[in-house]
Parts: structure tokens; C-alpha cells; sequence
């Protein structure tokens, strides 16, 4: 059974967390430089972005995961360190700084960057504030470090869950950045997730590719794939279950524990989509295979035309018809069904590809609330998916019409 | 030697439009319906929507089409006749009533309609205007009929010119209407384009379809491809050329002229794209083929990041980066070299992936003009292509938060 529980990335035994403003950005309010430390090593595992353009740190990471296995995430916001020529050398000297200052090897650091693509990332700030990052880890620091990744995310992301795994109480937390230019695609955004479940690296793999395929993959704020996109976790395995090295029920149970948590991680990543003032899913069902479900959803959500008219509360369902007209699946639209739910209530809006009377009254009043669920039947089979997004308002052009400056 | 002159579809001999307020629109200053009538019976070709979900109207005229002739246009704009059950039956009543009122046959109309999705399209204002619509035909109605199709257009889109072919002179004009949902793929909003050339249907349609896949499906204004977008084209030989039957210096001079038309509309649809501000042109050269530099210029000018970045003149190239990076085309992301230009000047941004210092003051002039050129080279290749599209402002969220009300 999984449990929801406080903490984030400090909740699983063994995890420390700091997050510190060093200077990256100049708002000295804004924390800016992130650390999770795990006291013994552990077992690693990652997903990165598909983006031909890799930010350095990405490259950095994929080396020191290679032998399955991490201690610490350092992350900075406020800079990408992306399409700088000396983006490598400064990720290395950020995990070599680190391993000075921590019992830690720098080649078992993950290193992570977030913020403006194309300016140099000055390692001098980061050099200067790491004694004070690593004398701030604490126990309680995961609201710290969930604050030190963000950049337009305007709340802090972190879910933390327990479950039962060998007879043996284990823990799952995790912190996550992403406002804007998500649109994951294998991987996504930043997202850090810790664990004290004991699991063999192939499993842990296993487990989180499986998972990101319904959960951060299925996200969209922007259309626009990040070139940072990367979701990592650790397990040091301190919660001292038989260790996970097959499926099974344990598997089973570690599978669900880290669904709660990155599900959870989507809806706060989708509801804080720059400028949104409304989360949306689309619950696809009646698919003939999962493939579709998923082209059919995330084709909605990902739509300019339907975002812009969900901030508006408009009932505008030729839109949906359309998105999932040019989604490339292969649907009967003469078999499709669109309904509109929220907390408000629910109304069926199109049937059988063909509008059907509805009181717009009680739509408005539907789609004014702040979660609204885009419900589409395809009646072509039993596959479903789901997909997170959010509408498009004015402040997401405000945000993103002068970022840099 | 292709020429610009003025008439826009009356431009060519034998063609005579008409554009009126019939009251499908409740506001009777906008014209709602329209006319395009060719005095004899002319070759037509056209491309249609991809997008599963298909107008009416687009069925009525493939298999109007079908014989490769028609000579007749009706158009009506505030109702798109899609996903309605009886919108066939009404779009042929459209045909039908037409037929009694002018020397045409039925089946030798084509047939189309813009606007709302999903509302039932009341045929009586359109049998009403008919009268008054064909008691309108002029060879001075081209402004008349592009006014009577557009929707949230601002601008009327109309482009006319003069060639010659076999020793005659030859025009070729077309209207346009597009301003939303527009992300064609294969065909395109509605463009309606007349003639005088003589030319075989064969030939017309291979025109036509070689010609679009490098204008109208190289435009984006927000990624939605719509559900009635069609070209079509009509060529009543009233010029007096020896038909174009085959390729050589006549088709030649056809396409040059066919395209100075088109790549016209698709200008004047991206810079009037919904809330535009600015017209954006995507310039890739040096690709290693075609394709690459078509799919790397569509994502550049599909990027909401970069589409509101624009909007605030701001100079992030890194979003042109990340957008090429995440296309799908396979380059080498450390040959890439971007520049911005405009009629205020050019500027170099980024060389072989990484950024240059440039002055953000000048760069900032750069992009505060009204038509802005994103150069993109990928140094490996000698391939090119354009796309064109807009910025993403405030006015398009105002616009379509709220656009059946």
C-alpha cells in the first residue's frame, strides 16, 4: 500500500538536502544551487532528453552513471550551461568542487543545470558557495533544495510516499523543476527522486524507464523539448529490505510507490506550466492500443487552439475533434466521444464525432474551475492513457517575451 | 518574366467574383459569403487537409473535382459545416442553389466553408443571398469576395501577376483567408487561385501540389491544422496559350509565376497570423538535404518559446538552438551558425553551436521591426528551405480564449 508522506527527497532514511543562493542570479532572495547527499553510495538510474542539443551537465552525468551508481546531485539555476564551449569543463569542476568539500568521488556526483541556454556559467560563485551548500545539509533541506532548482516554476514541487517492500518499510521522495519548454520525450525537465529502497541497478533502470513512458512523457506546457531534460534516482538501500532483483510483487509494490510520486510530480509540473492558470488532463479510453491513446492525448493537450480556450472556459470541442483529427493515429472519427469534467460536474459535449446539445451555462461554470479533465472515447477498443497540460494565457507570453533580461 | 499587378482572382480574363453580408454573421458589416465565377468551364486541381476530421464542404468538392473541371467558387465564412450530420447534405444544397441561379452545372462548383466547428449551418441566409450575390459578380469583386472568407483575418490576402506563356500573356491571382489553426500539412487554409494559362489538368495539379509543399505547408501560426483548409485552383485558357501539356519553358514560367502568387498569401496569412506583430521567415541553407532543412525551418518557426521571444525582441537564440535540436532532422549541432536580420540591419548570434558576443542594443533594433529573418546555416550541405510564421502575443490568447462568443 502506498502511503503519502512529508519530506520529499529527505523522507527515504539516509538522504540529506540544501539549496543556497551563491550568486548564479542576481536576485539574492532566490536560492540557486542545489545539493542531495546520500550517506552511503547507491544504486543509480536516469533518463535524459532526446534534444540533439544536450546541455554539458547531461554529458557529464551520463559518464558518472555508467557504473550504475551515485552519492550526491548538485544542481545550479539561473544558467543552463548548454552551447558553451567550455560547458563540460565547468560540469567536471562543479563535481570535482563538490568532492573536496564531501565524502564523495567526483565521478559518483550527479550534475545538473537549469536557466538560459548559451551564456558561460562563471564556476567562481559556485566554487565560492559550496562550503556553505554542504554545511547546510540537513535532513529537513528538501524544501531548500526543491526551491534552489527552480527558475519560472512558481511552487516548489516535492512528493514523498512510503510502501512496503519484503516485509520492510520503504520510501520514495522526490523534487522536480519545470515550467516552460516542456514537452519530455523519453525524458524530462529536472526531477530528482530519492529512495532507501534496496534494488539492483537493471530494476531500478527498469522501473523508472517504464514509468517516465506514462508519466513525464506524457506532460506538455510548451511543445518545446528542453535540451536539460533529466530525471534521475537513487536507492542507498538503508531501508534494509531483501534487495529487489526481479519482478514480483516487491517490483510491484516499488513500481506503484514510484508512480505516486511521479504522477504526482506531472500534475504540479502541468498546473505550473508558465502562465497557467488551470491544470488539464486528457483521459483517453475506447483506444485500440495504448500507442494511440497516448498520440490521441497528448495531441490535445498539446494544442495552442484548445489551451487558449480552456483560460477562457470556453466549451469549444471542434477544437478537441480537430487535435485529434491531425494527431497522426488512426481513429474512426465518427466514433468519437468528448466530454468536460471538473470538481463543478461533468458534460458530454460531442458523440459519435457530432455535437450534442449541452447547457453552456453549466459548461462555463465546468470549465471555470482550476482542474479540468478532457474526456475522449474512441469506441474502438480497451487501450487508454493520459495525458497533463495547461492553458495558454496571457503571462506565459509576458514570461517568455523577454526571459534573459 | 513574372510581374505583380493588381485585380488580385479577377486579374485573369474571364473570371468575375462577388462578396456579401447573406446573415450567417450577426454583424451585417461583415461580408459572410462569396463568389468566384469563370465564364467558361476551366481545369481545376486542388490539395485538401490532412486532419482526419474533414469539413463537409472538402467531400462535396473532391467529388466535384473528380473530372478535373469546375467554374465555380462559393465560399461562405462564420461556419465551418464540419462535424454537423447533415453537413453534406447542405454543403451540395449550396451547389444546388447556386446552379439554378447561374449557367453552371452543380458538380462543376466547388464548394467550401470557414469558422466555427460543430454548429449546424442553417442554409436559408445562404438561399436567401444567392439573388444578390450572382447579381454582384464583377471583374472588379477580387476585394468583395477575400473579404467574404474572412475570419479572425485582419488583412485581405490577395496577390495577382502577369507572365507569359507561349507568346501570350498569362495571369495568374488568388485570395486567401487564414489567421488560426493553420499548420498545414499537404494543403492549406482556404487559397483560391484563378487563371488564364490554358493548361492540362494533369499538369495544373502537378503544379499545384509541387508548389505547396514549399509554401502553404512551410507556414505555421500555432501548429493546429485545420479541418477545411483546401487550395484550389482554376484555369479557364482564356489567355489564348497553346495548353501547357508538358514540362518545359511554359511550365516553367507557370510555377515561377504560380509561386510568386503563393509565397505571396503565405506571407500576408503569417504576418496576419492570430495577435501577430511580426512576420517571421526561418532561412535554412547549407543542409545536407531538402527534408532536413524543411523540418529544421518548421521548428524553428513553431517554437512557442521562440514565437514570444520574438515578441519581446528578445535575442534568444538558444531557443532557435534547442528547437533545431529537438526537430527530429539529423544534424551536427556543433556546425550550427545563427543570425537574425531584418530591414534594420543583420547580426550574427551564434557560430558552430555556441554563442558570440553580440550587442543586445542592436539586436534589440533588429527585432523591433515588423518582418524578421532567422538565419539558420547548418554548414553541411547545400540544401535550403523557408518557412514563415509569427509571433506569439497577447492577442492571441484573447483572441481564442474566447472565439465562439
Amino acid at each position: 500500500m502506498t502511503k503519502r508522506i512529508e519530506g520529499g527527497i529527505c523522507a527515504a532514511k539516509g538522504f540529506t538536502a540544501a539549496g543556497i543562493h551563491c550568486g548564479i542570479r542576481k536576485n539574492k532572495t532566490k536560492r540557486d544551487l542545489s545539493l542531495i547527499y546520500s550517506e552511503v553510495p547507491a544504486t543509480a538510474a536516469a533518463v535524459y532528453t532526446t534534444n540533439l542539443v544536450k546541455g554539458a551537465p547531461l554529458l557529464v552525468t551520463k559518464e558518472h552513471l555508467a557504473n550504475g551508481c551515485a552519492q550526491a546531485v548538485i544542481c545550479n539555476s539561473g544558467n543552463a550551461n548548454t552551447c558553451n564551449a567550455d560547458g563540460p569543463e565547468i560540469a567536471r569542476a562543479m563535481c570535482a568542487l563538490l568532492a573536496k568539500a564531501l565524502p564523495v568521488s567526483a565521478d559518483d556526483v550527479v550534475v545538473a543545470s537549469t536557466g538560459v541556454i548559451g551564456q558561460p556559467l562563471d564556476i567562481a560563485p559556485i566554487a565560492a558557495g559550496i562550503p556553505a551548500l554542504v554545511a547546510a545539509l540537513s535532513p529537513d533541506g528538501s524544501d531548500e533544495a526543491a526551491e534552489g532548482i527552480m527558475t519560472t516554476d512558481t511552487v516548489k514541487k516535492e512528493v514523498a510516499v512510503s510502501f512496503t517492500a519484503g516485509g520492510k518499510e520503504c520510501r520514495i521522495g522526490g523534487i522536480a523543476k519545470g515550467s516552460g519548454m516542456i514537452h519530455p520525450n523519453m525524458a524530462t525537465m529536472l526531477v530528482f527522486i530519492t529512495t532507501d529502497a534496496a534494488i539492483s541497478p537493471a530494476m531500478l533502470q527498469k522501473a523508472l524507464s517504464g514509468d517516465v513512458a506514462n508519466t513525464f512523457n506524457m506532460v506538455s506546457v510548451d511543445g518545446d523539448t528542453s535540451t536539460n531534460d533529466m530525471v534521475t534516482v537513487l536507492a542507498n538501500g538503508m531501508a534494509g529490505n531483501a534487495p529487489i532483483t526481479e519482478e514480483g510483487d516487491d517490483f510491484a509494490a516499488f513500481m506503484e510507490a514510484l508512480n505516486t510520486v511521479t504522477v504526482g510530480l506531472c500534475r504540479m509540473i502541468a498546473g505550473d506550466g508558465e502562465g497557467a492558470t488551470k491544470l488539464l488532463e486528457c483521459a483517453v479510453q475506447g483506444a485500440a492500443d495504448e500507442a494511440t491513446a497516448k498520440t490521441v492525448a497528448k495531441s490535445v493537450i498539446c494544442s495552442s487552439l484548445l489551451k487558449a480556450a480552456m483560460f477562457g472556459a470556453d466549451a469549444n470541442w471542434g477544437r478537441v475533434l480537430c487535435a485529434i483529427g491531425y494527431s497522426g493515429a488512426d481513429v474512426d472519427v465518427t466514433k468519437i466521444d468528448v466530454s468536460f469534467s471538473s470538481a463543478a460536474g461533468e458534460i458530454t459535449v460531442c458523440r459519435s464525432g457530432a455535437g450534442v446539445e449541452f447547457s453552456e451555462e453549466e459548461a462555463k461554470k465546468i470549465l471555470s474551475e482550476k482542474e479540468i479533465v478532457i474526456g475522449v472515447g474512441l469506441n474502438s477498443g480497451a487501450a487508454s492513457a493520459v495525458a497533463w497540460g495547461c492553458d495558454l494565457t496571457y503571462d506565459y507570453v509576458r514570461i517568455n517575451g523577454d526571459y534573459r533580461t
